[in-house]
């Protein structure tokens, strides 16, 4: 065996030092006995029902005689399942070889550990692969873009110019600014001479098998399958180029380059389309949240500069005012001063403040205004990653290479099928549904919807039943709290409270979240989806459900249910009949929710996203090497100098999936949307959150996890809807959280209702009903009082009659009329918004103008192309003829609309002996068929 | 000249019997003198700015040389355009000939009158279109499609035989049980041996002049230009089978016909998708009107079934409850027992009772299901149309049309452009933005929008005033009836003035929608848009709205306008000094709103669709043949006998678009959706309309209008949104109808909160509020009473505070809560109902099933098809390569990835003299380029 340590590129290569290695497929072994000769008696006949098709078996000795396979064979296995492992491994490798990929096997043999089969795709196999996904390549004819003139071209060079410093410093990435594009066209062999470079896309390793291997993964037959990363990624000393790897460690996965675009080319070059177009989404997410947040903080100190000017609050907090409070529960609290809650109310107004109600407006708007900048930016980077022609043509694709690998697998027997099936379905592996085995019927599928909808319920009432939890823990904290005869406790009551109650959430939420996660997964197996995608959509419509109900129930408890139920002095409401209900503080539930929103939502980014997301994969990692170092520890200690790229990558982390990232991110875009009217910050903690986890995900997927399949898409997939529905979401909440949990409404109906002066006035006092202090039901009056000698009205914060009214204590007319105008503002705002964002996403086209024209040029320009090519090769062949053919034959072929039967199915496809020079060069002509009458040839 | 009238179908053909027609160019033409010899000295020379591109003229001469053209040359033009347009025409024929158009012209010249140009598409010129628009033709495989088995196959064969009647006897329409299908594949001259028909899909005529053509129409260059009919559709006496207009006109044209499918398939075959589309459309739209009408008889009837148990309707029309009402205006009104307003209430309980609320949701899940079977229905369509995989390819391959008809016309000539360019801008022409002309700036734009944006409001206000004085008419009429004596014209006077004033506005919307049809082409016109799918879009859109106002403006005013403003007695709000504002009947606004709807929905239907639609192309012909008698009244006469299908063809109406006819059925559905909760029975007026529309339609198509050019079209356009954004603001409409127009919410307030004994019994004198008749202002008394005598209060329907309260005559409690009870249910009802109507989309696959399982299963086999034909290609050549090459080329071609660089490329593109049959050979296989290092070519 070669060293090639000192060739950093040979060694992601085969011995040979030519072939890359495009695929790594990784197996565990225990015992092993080298045999050699044909493997085919050990084949799937053992596993079969006993009908052995004789194609295979023929098909089978021929792969054999061909090359007489060196395969790994456990003569005695320990466990029975181990010898058919084997035998599919075999099989499967016969199958790929027959796919005319290269295999190479590890030479030397060792006892025990892994081995390695490295795979390189031929330009065959890829080209055909490209063809059959209608991979888009660059022809060679280009054409200049239109340059803009004048002003236009001034603004966009300097607008260049002051971009450049946070431009990344990739290659790639400076062609986006020339002005010559290269028309690119569907690859196919037969217009190879057309294409530009002779290499069919970025087609790293033949994507059809990778289904197959999940399958076989699944089922323990193989260990891992992963396609090599581009060497290693530190700095090499040598100076004669980074490769892909390097630049983007250098340029995007580093946090000092948090300030720079990410080339996000580059990143699809690497990773391929679907983790591209992650990272684009995550940055332009990123970017759009500069805005909101610039406009968020405005709100904010808004809220902070007018807090002095603020009547409300002034009233709240002037001594001379002093309403005398009902006690807070009963017999235990004491009468109060409202002036004692100043502070509440002062940083109430904070968030509490007209303009919330405009950045609520604004944030919705911001909203459409993001999914639509989404589109544009989508189509964008479909146009410049030449996938505009893909369409649904990838679903099907895949489901053509699902039963490709499967019937590769199977070997077209149709008998064997079952054998497989039953453990396959018991793992979950995505069967595809026209490879003959019978359709699961309603009955298969019944106890797996009825577990899911069980589950989902009881995951339901688990989320209640804890922030219910929370909520007594609340209660009995703050009566507990609200007894102590200490002024200053009692002022900052709430705060304290809901502080730590938040906490204690925030670690429920935190751990059900993990164990969502893995319910959801669970639940998703049982229903047994029929394609990959379909599994992938359905995980993660339970999941976002699942988080989202646990990340929100308590937030949605404070804003919408709190202080709704706790009945009114005399007849508080009481639960186990000792604690009395929560209810509000004077200055409005909004701070409270406020503190809620900001706690979970830093919290859960500190904790969760960073935390999380470097702890437990370095975790996973050490539990890992000591696993392996446990089970075999000479090898890996004893050959450290010579480790190849497969054997590092090995080592690496697996990819699993980008769901996690996806759903991180929309959780997070549902604190910034959903109540962004308590809390205008949000939009900045995003902001810095996102600023580090972009390049935390990108440190990743450089540095510790193995290199992902390239998988092609066009969009984010079911992302996209799961945002826009929480943008619309958003929009109700908003409405109703500005207009039941904020005091904007009371405040707006006090003003232009009942105010004489006009002016906000006496509005707390309009707030505050009274209470006759005889009315208290005996056993609960304050039992000891400070304030409770001389009182006959004490006042509560409700609409209600007063005493001496007809109907006590019965909600009054202002109640119903703040009430009808909370209402009508929901409407109001929630038809006004919708309707705006409607516009919004009306105005900005989805496709952007350059890219509609650009297409439209090429379009004209590759019909130009083909109808030259055309024109051409028919006189290649009419100087042909003109040399071969007889006068006759000429005559025959040109003079049009004479021959009575089209030439081809004259022929029809003789057997290929019997073919000569003319029929080919009819092939190539195809001349067109002519019929006497007319009529009987148009449809 | 032969007589070819023995053969019906020889009178399609050109003067060889042999050649079809599939096109005619019709121009006008005064005087003429034959000149023989090359034209081109005439050519556009002469309108050119002087410089003639030489390339062009001897192209010309060519085309001169080859077939010398019989031309007809104004020879002393009155108008100096004629000129003009003789040499644009000989260009433009000179340009289709080109293009592989065969050109026939009528051989006798008469002094006047029209000439016919025909024009036969040959197969080459087909072919290449069909490969152009990627168009699908079936191919020779096939495949059984999935059989069902058990319960099920019994159903549908039960279902297909009860279906049987209700089929159309159209052999094409049998097909679709059958279990076979075939493949299809886009159409290619290379694949030709694989598909089953040589003739590429149903391209009838070549489209890429047609935009060319509708540039010359409108320049006037040509008179029209439309496809010919396939013969005549009165039966013929010949047995040999009817042609495909005989068909549809028996099958589908005849009112007789009525209860049948329509011929989908056929009507596409013979119209082009997009006339197939609407059919299918409205055949869709009408089926699902059978279900909804089912449901509102049954809601009607429960109205009607329910009206004798209706407390408040008993007790409106109870004399023992005999409360007192005040007058309805100042002075000159009387007193009035509620009693006498009977009637109305009675009736107002046929439509305003609880199952309206349940039939208001029931339809807004109708238009959201219908709008989800349309989406299926379409992909069916699709489907078996083989259009899925066009996308959005169309629009391209139409801007690719133009663009190839605007260079053929300008011959590429670019300072030829500008001459052309003035009169079609002013002509509305759509000119595509690369032909190198200066595109349109903001600038030139401006005017065009300031324009559209004023008359868009001036038309708003418009309505309006109309509107308004409709009202005047209504207070004017009432307040006289109000003041006669007799008692029962007071009873009637609602019914008789809302009746009236109706069909007033009736007639005034039947005349505004004409003028506002017009007003919006025009507005169009200014805007310069710049595609045709562009510019119908923005008509579509202009037309709508102002069609939509003018149509729903005295709806809306009735639903929620009427009686809001009227004031109390004492306190009545004037309009002009003199008459009150009108208010709603003691039933509610419902019954008016529901005389209102019906009427001018029905008289609309009536009107509009049926004697305009046949009365106005009737008028339209006799125009028209009067006009060409009296430029022409000879030849018309002289020659009967021997009238071609184009002559025919030429006397009936051209076809102008489907837009009126979307418009007509999208008001209409406007009229099932918004306002259905007054008035159940829409559904089924509008099913008994739909069903003669049909066959109105389709008779019109098939007889009375050319052919119309066959359109390729995936979809509706966007018809689909406007019918989408309608089913949206159909539900929060509707809300509001039922919340604040009847009086559902205000009862179930009374029954929940207010009556004592939890029935409706006191509801009515709940509602009625209290005037104390010494608080009316002096001179408003009833100056003749014959019941004021003894009166102290009367009453009026409003929630106000009574006379004796501390705030006489202001908005009750109970006012507020009602108010807020309504809010509170259009924020239920709309949010309930969108979930709902979400749901249902979700739950409603847009892909059928079976379609879908179809399109993955055709993918599969497909890719099978064209795997085996390459092998069979690689076996031919290498069969020939055997024969061919020496030992040592063979070596070179089989040993794979030894060869240093591309043969291609290596050979570039060679003259075609040099051309040898290895080139040839390796062109055909293809080989794959090998490269040394597999470093430099990875991407």
């Amino acid at each position: 065996m070669m060293d090639m340590d000192q060739d950093p590129r040979k060694r992601l290569c085969f011995a040979d030092g030519r072939r890359k290695v495009d695929y790594v497929l990784v197996y565990h072994y225990r015992k092993r006995s080298s045999v050699r000769g044909s493997p085919s008696q050990h084949r799937l006949s053992i596993i079969s029902n006993g009908s052995y098709p004789l194609g295979v078996e023929e098909k089978d000795q021929e792969g054999g005689k061909d090359e007489p396979a060196e395969v790994v064979v456990d003569v005695g296995p320990p466990d029975p399942a181990d010898g058919e492992k084997i035998m599919i491994r075999e099989e499967f490798e016969g199958n790929l070889k027959d796919a005319g990929l290269e295999i190479e096997h590890d030479k030397e043999n060792k006892a025990h550990g892994h081995a390695f089969i490295r795979l390189h795709a031929p330009w065959q196999v890829l080209s055909r692969e490209a063809e059959f996904l209608k991979i888009k390549v660059p022809t060679k004819k280009s054409y200049e873009l239109r340059e803009e003139k004048g002003l236009a071209a001034t603004m966009n060079e300097a607008w260049r110019k002051l971009n450049q410093p946070f431009q990344p410093k990739v290659p790639h990435q400076e062609q986006e600014h020339s002005r010559t594009k290269f028309l690119s066209h569907c690859f196919s062999r037969d217009k190879l001479h057309l294409s530009q470079s002779l290499f069919p896309g970025i087609l790293r390793c033949p994507l059809f098998c990778l289904t197959g291997i999940t399958t076989l993964i699944a089922n323990g037959v193989y260990d891992s399958a992963f396609p090599l990363h581009d060497g290693d990624f530190h700095p090499s000393g040598q100076a004669e180029g980074k490769n892909d790897r390097q630049l983007l460690h250098d340029e995007w996965a580093r946090y000092g380059a948090f300030y720079k675009y990410q080339p996000v080319d580059l990143i699809r070059k690497y990773f391929g389309e679907k983790i591209g177009l992650y990272f684009a989404w995550l940055g332009v997410y990123t970017q759009l949240l500069i805005p909101a947040s610039v406009v968020g903080i405005i709100v904010f100190f808004y809220g902070w500069a007018t807090v002095e000017t603020n009547i409300p609050s002034q009233e709240m907090c002037d001594e001379d005012q002093n309403f005398t409070m009902c006690p807070l529960c009963d017999r235990a609290c004491d009468y109060w001063h409202l002036s004692t809650a100043c502070g509440t109310a002062r940083a109430s107004h904070l968030f509490d403040n007209p303009a919330t109600v405009f950045f609520a407006i604004f944030m919705s708007l911001w909203a459409a205004m993001f999914l639509e900048h989404w589109k544009r930016r989508q189509i964008s980077l479909n146009y410049s990653w030449d996938l505009t022609g893909m369409e649904e043509e990838e679903v099907h694709s895949h489901t053509y290479i699902v039963t490709l690998c499967y019937s590769m697998l199977t070997s077209t027997a149709e008998t064997e099928t079952h054998t497989y099936i039953l453990p396959l379905v018991t793992l979950n592996v995505f069967l595809p549904s026209q490879t003959g085995h019978e359709k699961l019927t309603w009955r298969d599928r019944l106890p797996g919807y009825l577990i899911n909808i069980s589950s989902i319920l009881f995951m339901f009432g688990m989320t209640c039943s804890a922030v219910f939890s929370v909520i007594i823990y609340r209660i009995t904290i703050s009566a507990l709290m609200a007894m102590s005869p200490d002024p200053e406790v009692k002022s900052n009551v709430r705060v304290t409270v809901t502080a730590t109650a938040v906490i204690i959430n925030l670690v429920v939420i935190l751990i059900l979240d993990e164990i969502y996660g893995m319910v959801a997964a669970w639940l998703t197996e049982l229903e047994i989806p029929k394609t990959e995608t379909n599994f992938e959509e359905r995980l993660i419509l339970k999941a976002f459900l699942l988080k989202f109900m646990n990340a929100y129930a308590p937030i949605f408890y404070v804003a919408f249910f709190k202080g709704r139920f706790a009945g009114r002095p005399g007849d508080y409401v009481y639960v186990f009949n000792d604690y009395r209900m929560e209810e509000c503080a004077p200055g409005g539930c909004l701070i409270e929710l406020c503190i809620q929103l900001s706690i979970i939502m830093l919290g859960k980014q500190l904790i969760q996203n960073n935390i999380f997301e470097i702890g437990i994969p370095k975790l996973k990692k050490l539990c890992r090497t000591l696993k392996d170092k446990e089970r075999a520890p000479k090898e890996i200690v004893e050959q450290p100098g010579r480790r190849q790229q497969w054997h590092l990558d090995y080592d690496l982390e697996p990819f699993d999936g980008l769901t996690p990232e996806y759903m991180e991110m929309i959780i997070q875009f549902g604190f910034v949307s959903l109540f962004v009217a308590s809390f205008p910050l949000a939009p900045l903690f995003a902001l810095l959150n996102n600023v580090i986890e972009i390049r935390l995900d990108a440190k990743k997927f450089v540095t510790e996890l193995r290199r992902p399949d390239a998988i092609r898409a066009k969009d984010i997939g079911i992302w996209y809807n799961i945002l826009s529905g929480l943008g619309k979401f958003s929009v109700i909440i908003n409405a109703f959280v500005i207009s039941f949990t904020s005091d904007f409404i009371p405040r707006l109906v006090y003003q232009y209702m009942y105010s004489e002066t006009g002016t906000m006035h006496g509005f707390i006092n309009h707030t505050l009903s009274y209470f006759n202090v005889s009315n208290f039901k005996p056993g609960t009056v304050p039992s000891i009082s400070s304030l409770g000698k001389d009182i006959t009205f004490c006042r509560y914060k409700d609409y209600r009659e007063p005493p001496w009214s007809t109907e006590p204590y019965q909600f009054s007319k202002q109640y119903w009329s703040v009430l009808a105008a909370r209402l009508g503002f929901v409407i109001l705002f929630q038809n006004l918004v919708i309707t705006m964002s409607m516009l919004v996403a009306w105005v900005i086209p989805d496709v952007p103008k350059n890219i509609s024209e650009q297409l439209k040029k090429e379009k004209t320009l590759l019909v130009d192309v083909f109808l030259n090519e055309e024109k051409e090769k028919l006189q290649l062949i009419q100087s042909l003829f003109s040399r071969d053919l007889t006068q006759e034959q000429q005559e025959e072929l040109k003079v049009s609309d004479q021959t009575s039967l089209p030439l081809q199915t004259q022929l029809g496809p003789l057997p290929p002996t019997s073919v000569n020079h003319a029929y080919l060069k009819r092939l190539i002509l195809t001349r067109p068929p002519v019929w006497n009458d007319p009529s009987t040839w148009r449809p």
